[in-house]
């Protein structure tokens, strides 16, 4: 049943988010001693927590709001705004991520930014950041032509993965490193698999796992919003199978915004 | 000039792979000591080049062979063939770069398969072997229902992306972790950034730059083989543009492959 299918994937993929958030906090209070703010290692446990929460799992919220069905009929501008809200707050979370790894590095006199995981990490925040400014001046502020907005849209669209698929070989490789820093001693080596690196390497499949579910939803052409005149099967189940919809919901192209509205 | 920005998109490309498995070979040559076949760290250093050549380079060549305008016309055969030999080649120096690391941890008695990054590696493998049986199965071999092939084709495509953004992380998480593995004396540490570390640091960040290149080329419809009846603008320049295209192109609904024809 199309309603059934769409709360069942939205269900899936908000479990295994949460489940992503809440055994990074796990892993951290468990093994590793917990959190604090006083940039001891403690600090940096907050690193993983921050950028898992704010660059995988808010970042993929933020970024399918436009494939909920209710946003594709109606003003589009709440939905922007909500895009833009989500967006911000994993922008925070990540920034905050960031000055815990700094704080403790500078804390405990280790180099910022050597390894490969903080090079594409660093990056991948930066293109986060265009990606806010641009789209918040382009997509969100009014002044934006019709024909700016179009030439920018795809590229949008496009980053908006690409930072999503970055953010996660950028957590891939920096559980691989913590998990080499951390599982060091004879008794615990990570080489012979003790009970913390199955459970982290399980988080990281986990992260990737639940990122490529988001990516096939924000891709696949029947979880976007119709074009005017063209439905998908999907699209169509939705609207059209008798109480499979449970607002009023009708497809007719001369109410659904068209691509020259502002909004 | 729209053959001219695609001879130009083909030469970059080419040349950024290209960099990447030269790159890669210079890195293991001039630091690492160097190439053997003996289970020697000399073997592992067919790892990284293999898994760079095949499940990236190679990888991208043979999932691109469809973005090509002249495969669009004509009998498309050839470059299903094309494509699946091309991805079989992918698949073979796969292999013999797991070989190198197994015969390598093997011959030193070192664990097999404990970290993350090859809990990612092996995933991406198996994914990538399971994806060429049903592609040669279902897209290759005859025996297909047309309605087989469209249900599968999305899920193809899909994994086919996936796959290759799965081996980026996978390759980006090996080199942070060979990083930190072979730069621990004090004249070289990972953290003072010696030369070794920046190189390898920039080979790391080139691979996602070509990969991300790569994606955008395979996601992006103006790169698509047209739909019956549906030209974009860049599919329209290429083949109406007096003396944009060298061979003879035209489009029109009869001669072009309708979705229902076997091959």
């Amino acid at each position: 049943m199309a309603v059934g299918q769409f709360y069942l994937s939205c269900l899936v993929l908000g479990s295994l988010g949460s489940m992503c958030i809440l055994l990074t906090i796990y892993w951290v209070q468990y093994w590793r001693g917990g959190f604090a703010w006083d940039g001891s290692v403690l600090m940096f446990n907050w690193h993983p927590v921050l950028m898992v929460a704010g660059m995988v799992v808010i970042y993929s919220a933020a970024s399918l709001v436009y494939r909920l069905p209710r946003s594709w009929v109606g003003p589009k501008l709440p939905w922007k705004l909500l895009h833009a809200a989500l967006h911000l707050m994993a922008f925070i979370l990540t920034v905050l991520g960031l000055v815990a790894v700094f704080s403790f590095h500078n804390h405990n006199k280790i180099t910022n930014l050597y390894s490969l995981h903080s090079w594409l990490g660093i990056a991948t925040v930066f293109l986060f950041a265009c990606q806010w400014f641009l789209g918040f001046a382009v997509f969100l502020l009014p002044w934006a032509s019709m024909w700016l907005r179009s030439l920018l849209k795809p590229i949008h669209v496009f980053f908006g993965a690409s930072i999503l698929s970055l953010a996660i070989a950028s957590v891939i490789s920096g559980l691989n490193e913590k998990l080499f820093f951390s599982l060091k001693n004879d008794t615990n080596k990570y080489s012979s698999l003790p009970s913390e690196a199955v459970f982290a390497n399980s988080l990281g499949m986990l992260v990737v796992v639940f990122g490529l579910l988001v990516l096939y939803i924000l891709l696949a052409s029947s979880w976007k919003r119709p074009e005017p005149g063209i439905l998908t099967d999907r699209q169509l189940l939705l609207q059209l199978r008798p109480g499979s919809w449970s607002f009023p919901m009708t497809y007719k192209p001369v109410t659904v915004r068209q691509p020259c509205e502002p909004w």
